[in-house]
């Protein structure tokens, strides 16, 4: 018996989808889940520049016009991308429908190719976050990140632990709710979604300016605590009581992890990495050596239970410090443009507008809870920016509270994981979910308007920035 | 009940893999798929970086260092990146042992992972392809490929029937095989493989040259005459008969989408693309807006069951002819360079070089009809060239043969269809793999020394080319 290379092979497999051997394919056929991810990235295209391109021109940031974009061709409007869930399945995706249409494809093996396509473009989706937060530590200064750490680390703590505090106690206190689930909405008032925050700070060319690098500080570190306050809520959720273990395992891979990364970055990758692509003379030979050790470290982030996107961001902040750093960061930005915006449309494309509905009966008294929870959210970020000490006097401290606003993907996890545990009454989940919402849509225009120089005046305003 | 945002959410789905969290998870945990997947892409480029320098080094075409960097990775050898299929399972990729080792993944969750991974890197080798071909098309001059074009048409006319007609009937007359398994032998013979042939052209650069031109030309209407003559000789195998209408149909829609794209592209596409392009503000706009065009062409050739590439091909030969193509050439570069490695190392990777090994006596009969298939297949494929008329004198006919010699993963499709339809005996499939395998890593090597300028002597030879 000879073994094969394996086939069906795959450039060739459109070949499988000739009539005559169409019966063959019972499994997700390849050839469909290609045209069916080359539809979905023309979709998260189409939706990410239509939406950047006219909120560039209402002079808002152009990444609100990717998330709308994605909530545009989401779940909530047009179903064009939708991803597996809950009431989810294959006839629920216009992209799936119109591939069934045009091609070979059969309502039975759809839904394979609807499941693989949905985790391809997830994938794309996380690989985009992390060419993003290899992109911003690339262009951060590690120097100036140290130089500003003790503020950074300030404004975490005091970003978790104010938003958790009010939150606990102002749906204990003012809204009657057990303790329990008052502290999981609370903890998902804690983490601040890098992304959004770096993507606008990137936009108005913010990203090295101390507040930037004050924020793009707070908010890793903001990472590292949102994966210790879940590991604390979910145990307490689950057994009623935290597994200090867990946590104190999880603080140290952490510090390790970022020390031990930088460290070695200094002193090993760096003085490697720049000989060794200098003696290389084939094509790609920065950007591919480059996202090796971009990949490794996610990899290692990932394998001690942090984020990949953490290792991302040291190797950035590794890789900037070499001599090959501006031509580079040249080499990353198309990769970037293809991957990001990925990220973004999905982000929006999960949004489900339909808790925000007030017509809906059931989501009334998640809506009041969620009013409480957005308060909270913003007053408990904003107000970090002002314990930032040491600084001279022109910096800008309401613009790091605003720029720790965000809340994105991470208070979804929060909710998921509360609502699978039981915990959460979908009242208090859909309030999360708005808060969520909120503080993500909202954030990119408060930038904005906060990093204004204060000169003009009202009225001058509408002309700056772009 | 509230309806969520289709959690898990992936960015942070690591949390899912904190520990206290774990058991929930059953199917394919999406921190596991991307932790595999990283690892995928890291031993990817590795083997494409270390096989493409050592092969630049001793003078020979990188793109070959690529294919036997994946061979090195792949099934024959340290069994890093291999895939589903016969025989192979989760625990034969040593990717998986090693995420299982590092990570909370259970042998119990690896299947469904390894699954998964290998479906997103197939994916990502196909964007590969289709990459490589838009890059190709958008280096190639259409009024060359016009003015080439009746010379191409009887290269690849010439390279269809001679080796498809020497191989049936020598098998027949030579090895008195019986007629049908004759055919399908012969018609793996026909169908060069584009991808490996342009990338060697594009490394030496001739990829411009009248040569280069007609070769591009050629490989490109071979590609759709491989797929009308895999339709034949399919229906043959399975019904005993040949279906005439989906002949007819292949021929049409080929021909209606080739012109018809050129035609689209030339009075449509092209002036929209020049307009909005100039008219955008955000960035990415020239790249993500020829990758709409280069996927909904790629998605359309799928559709009408031709292959994507030669949509992606079409893409760029339209925007080749727009203002703004030599930015958009340096921005696809970095998206190649992250893509393509994928699509060369996958098929070193899948090769199996098992079927060459003569101590394995099952593999004897099928070396004899190997040897003889090798044979045919380069003559057959080198004659093409001097077939070319009307060009000036200074032509290297030779070079226009030898760039058709290389069958790649085209070849292995009709060695699958034909196993799985049972025509063929194991002999005869592992011949026609052995066929696939040389005239694959054979053609850059020799590709290289017939491009050579005549004027240097053997033992200048090797300062030459890199």
């Amino acid at each position: 018996m000879v073994e094969l290379f394996s086939i069906p092979f795959f450039t060739f497999d459109a070949a499988r989808s000739v009539p005559i051997l169409a019966t063959a394919s019972e499994s997700a056929d390849s050839s469909m889940v290609l045209a069916s991810v080359l539809l979905s990235l023309v979709v998260v295209y189409l939706a990410s520049k239509i939406g950047g391109e006219l909120c560039a021109r209402i002079n808002l940031p152009p990444v609100l016009g990717e998330l709308v974009g994605g909530v545009v061709v989401g779940v909530s409007a047009l179903q064009l991308l939708v991803f597996p869930g809950e009431g989810i399945a294959a006839e629920n995706s216009l992209i799936i429908k119109f591939v069934e249409l045009t091609t070979t494809l059969t309502p039975l093996g759809a839904s394979a190719v609807f499941e693989t396509q949905s985790e391809v473009i997830s994938v794309l989706s996380e690989l985009g976050v992390i060419i993003l937060l290899f992109e911003i530590g690339l262009e951060s200064k590690l120097d100036e990140l140290i130089r500003v750490g003790p503020q950074a680390v300030v404004v975490a703590i005091v970003g978790v632990v104010a938003p958790f505090a009010a939150g606990t106690l102002g749906l204990v206190y003012l809204f009657h709710l057990p303790i329990v689930p008052s502290i999981f909405a609370g903890a998902a008032l804690t983490a601040t979604s890098i992304g959004i925050t770096a993507k606008v700070l990137a936009e108005i060319g913010k990203l090295s300016s101390t507040e930037g690098q004050i924020i793009i500080g707070a908010a890793v570190l903001d990472d590292v605590l949102g994966i210790i306050v879940l590991a604390v809520v979910a145990s307490l959720a689950k057994t009623g009581e935290v597994q200090v273990i867990n946590i104190v395992y999880l603080i140290i891979s952490a510090g390790t992890f970022l020390v031990g990364s930088i460290l070695l970055g200094r002193y090993v990758i760096k003085p490697i990495y720049e000989n060794l692509v200098g003696e290389m003379k084939t094509r790609g030979e920065l950007l591919l050596t480059a996202l090796v050790v971009v990949f490794i470290l996610s990899y290692i982030a990932t394998a001690i239970q942090l984020e990949s996107i953490l290792g991302a961001f040291a190797a950035g902040l590794i890789l900037a410090e070499t001599s090959q750093r501006s031509k580079l960061e040249k080499q990353v930005i198309p990769v970037a443009d293809l991957l990001v915006p990925v990220f973004f449309v999905e982000v929006g494309a999960r949004t489900n507008l339909g808790v925000l509905n007030p017509m809906n009966p059931t989501n009334r008294e998640g809506l009041v809870i969620a009013a409480f929870l957005i308060v909270v959210a913003i007053v408990g970020k904003v107000i970090t920016g002002f314990t930032v000490f040491g600084q001279q006097g022109d910096l800008k401290k309401l613009a790091i509270g605003v720029g720790m606003i965000p809340r994105g993907e991470v208070g979804l996890v929060f909710a998921g994981v509360g609502a699978e545990s039981g915990v959460l009454s979908s009242s208090t989940e859909a309030a999360i979910i708005m808060m969520v919402i909120s503080t993500t849509f909202l954030a990119p225009p408060l930038l904005r308007i906060v990093f204004r120089d204060p000169e003009p005046t009202a009225s001058e305003t509408s002309e700056a920035g772009g």
